[in-house]
């Protein structure tokens, strides 16, 4: 390791002396984001910014693709349209950011800066649809929204984050519920394809449903440490929401009906699972889809007559088929790779005389290091296979993570014993239904329940922690 | 005029009846916005939105090319913070929304809702920027802002809009100038090439500019009913910013100096812009770069074997060159004219059992209702020219009617009879520079100081208002 790239790499910590404190190193040397004044606001830099609008624009196609519209809703809720529906008011009331004052005068009702906007959309479908004819109304948004919380995160867990939030009408509930799968289908290929990481898909327990929810599915991923970040939601409201906000349409027999009704998301919370799958003690490493730079060049030697010249040609040439850069500033090679290894640009090419000399160059692969000797009428058909690879290889250990840390239990002393031998995971576990033992479970062991998956086993036939007859797997891990 | 497609077009107000009722009915009818109940914040309906994103698309990418780069700054600015330079507290606190509680906890200081973010962005200049070699900073966001305004239309003047706006920090004044006014021609090129809206470029004068502001340029429309619109912005800072926020950089001679610095904006009021430069008595009339829907392609006598096929057909061939859809639903064909008509689309492609026999179809550009027999096989050749005519005519339409509806006056009385005789419209006098005198002519004739124009003329040697020496001719018009 040349010295000034040892220097770099030395700037963050080690992921496994301080795992937390290595995460927000990361998010701070590869300049993705940057405090602010007010507790959990933070600013989103370029890099950090442009990961962002790659899993926008992927995802605005894929639900552009299964037939939703965007629109835009205001970013305040009347407090009294919050309270319509009971259980939603009381899940999200206690983290609302409440404005009082518009200018030097008092506002007569307060207005909460929305921290989801179910009550907004029922407003606006009430205004809107009428007739079956009307029905579905399949709508999406991408904006940010505010929780007051107490302990934050860069993006894991902050005040205001950025997200999309589908919202869709329909005159069914079977028509709804397979809505809520199909987008939660369409969340866990863009998870597993696009950034490359596996996921758990099922379905939370009565106790963590979102507020005002029938059904909650959701896909978890298991971080590098071994904790479960859930990556997306997808919810199912029955016809609740409609009676509360008194939608109705008349069916296809003139007779007035309430619809069925979801809502699903996800947000800038994905930029902070991609680093906790995928990242590693030289920094953050991206999955090629939602890469900034895909493909760094770096020209060797550049002052020499003709390198920069070939280097600013081959990138033109890369440009035609991915998203390419090249660093012809006067920083060293080594600080160069050290700089985009910790950026995590998945694939650099380096260029210098020799290579010239031999019609080539050597392409690296971030997540692996591997050096290839690419002739350069090949580097066109060699690049795209790379990104595959990365991508591939990305998944494949990511996966491995989350085999090797997935552990079947049908005691507690065993729940106990997993993770203390073999470090924090998931627990694939018996439970009865009630949410006392879920409870439980958690207070004796450290992990809650993340889902009841659709792969469900049977591993035992009675529950983890109380004995009584088994109704569901679960699994169980950390929580972020 | 069949009786359905009557029906439809008497639903909205002519606009030379009443102006502000044929807005909103448009607004209403073609399905741009919806109302909420919090007054001035708005749904953006699917159709309103998409045009919002194509404009931003091409914005983006003119952003992009010149250099800039993306980033997202939180909502919420401390009280203390946007204290810290004078002009600009003085000009946004009166219609700020304040945040006082987070949850059931009263805030230690109050935040305000971001009208404008020139204060995050310096606060995190502050924080990236140490040497020469940090500048330029040329960034930008996609957000919404928030003004407590008392009087609201639709996109026009609400209390939440969504807009982009750019900010960037320079080494030298020289710099920042130039950063003003390529980002003001870039705007320019944008509403006359896009939008097909000419505008006039100018700066305000000294009682117009934007708060914190050195210097703000702008581009004025005027409306069809002759009112004017600030269509962009773009302002200079000078150091005054850096110096408030204590922003220094170490030059190339290791002394430490202040940047000078730009912020420039366009907000969803293009929207209300397009509305009321090109729309008409039958409904919107939209510029094809930003349309939705470019061509609908609208079958006749769709129950006769084949059509429908050929219909299909067709509409696939035109998707490879433009954004074409087909309206197969069971409306009458006199509807669906109406229908689109009202929702602006720039061409319908007519197909009938007889068109087929003949090879053919009826082309009709919205604008001028033109109808134009197209051989089959020629469509795709003559589509992109039919656009292309539809821009240029929508031009030459708007530039027509805004000649019309500039008067040349030397005196007060001029003015007040140019605007009895001929309607509203612009307005170019001679003005002594005195803030007074802008004062004075507003009183007096209703039209208030829009921009010092780049192109001025000598229209006589004094002041329309006081008669004193003149020392810049001025725009003057009535504003939304």
């Amino acid at each position: 390791m040349a010295k000034d790239q040892k220097k770099m790499v030395d700037a963050i910590t080690s992921m496994d002396e301080d795992f937390a404190k290595w995460y927000t190193d990361v998010c701070k040397k590869a300049e993705l984001v940057s405090y602010t004044s007010v507790k959990g606001c933070m600013v989103i830099r370029p890099y950090g910014y442009a990961i962002w609008e790659n899993i926008q624009r992927i995802l605005d196609g894929m639900f552009k693709e299964t037939g939703h519209e965007n629109v835009n809703m205001p970013m305040f809720i009347p407090e009294s349209l919050l309270q319509k529906e009971a259980d939603h008011v009381e899940g999200f009331a206690p983290e609302c950011a409440w404005v009082t004052y518009g200018g030097s005068e008092k506002l007569e009702e307060r207005l909460c800066v929305r921290p989801t906007s179910e009550t907004l959309f029922c407003e606006h479908f009430k205004d809107i649809v009428h007739s079956h004819r009307d029905l579905p109304k399949l709508y999406n948004q991408w904006v940010s929204v505010v929780r007051w919380e107490k302990t934050t995160r860069p993006f894991l867990r902050s005040r205001e984050f950025l997200w999309q939030e589908g919202h869709t009408l329909h005159a069914t509930a079977e028509e709804a519920i397979e809505e809520t799968e199909k987008m939660l289908n369409v969340y866990t290929k863009f998870c597993q394809e696009y950034l490359a990481m596996p996921v758990v898909q099922g379905m939370k327990t009565e106790s963590d449903k979102f507020a005002g929810a029938e059904r909650t599915y959701c896909i978890e991923a298991l971080m590098h440490d071994g904790k479960a970040l859930q990556a997306g939601t997808s919810h199912y409201f029955g016809d609740g929401f409609a009676k509360a906000f008194d939608i109705q349409y008349s069916n296809k027999e003139n007779k007035l009906t309430y619809p069925h009704q979801t809502s699903w998301g996800m947000t800038t919370r994905l930029i902070g699972a991609i680093i906790m799958t995928h990242g590693d003690d030289n920094g953050l490493v991206l999955p090629p889809a939602v890469a900034p730079v895909q493909v760094m060049v770096i020209p060797i030697a550049q002052h020499k007559e003709g390198v920069l010249d070939k280097a600013y040609a081959l990138t033109d040439e890369l440009k035609k088929i991915c998203r390419a850069k090249i660093d012809d500033s006067s920083n060293s090679p080594g600080w160069k790779f050290a700089e985009y290894e910790m950026k995590g640009v998945p694939v650099r090419v380096e260029l210098g005389p020799k290579d010239i000399e031999n019609n080539q160059c050597v392409v690296v692969t971030r997540h692996n290091r591997e050096k290839t000797i690419v002739p350069l009428d090949k580097l066109s058909e060699v690049i795209p296979q790379k990104l595959q690879e990365v991508r591939d290889g990305l998944y494949a250990k990511a996966l491995e993570n989350r085999e090797n840390r997935t552990y079947k239990c049908t005691t507690m002393d065993e729940i106990t014993k997993a993770l203390e031998e073999n470090g924090d995971g998931f627990v694939k576990a018996m439970w009865c239904g009630e949410e006392e033992c879920e409870d439980k479970v958690k207070e004796a062991t450290g992990v809650g329940s993340r889902c009841i998956p659709f792969d469900e086993e049977q591993i035992s036939d009675v529950c983890v922690c109380c004995g009584k007859p088994a109704k569901k797997m679960l699994y169980w891990g950390k929580a972020y």
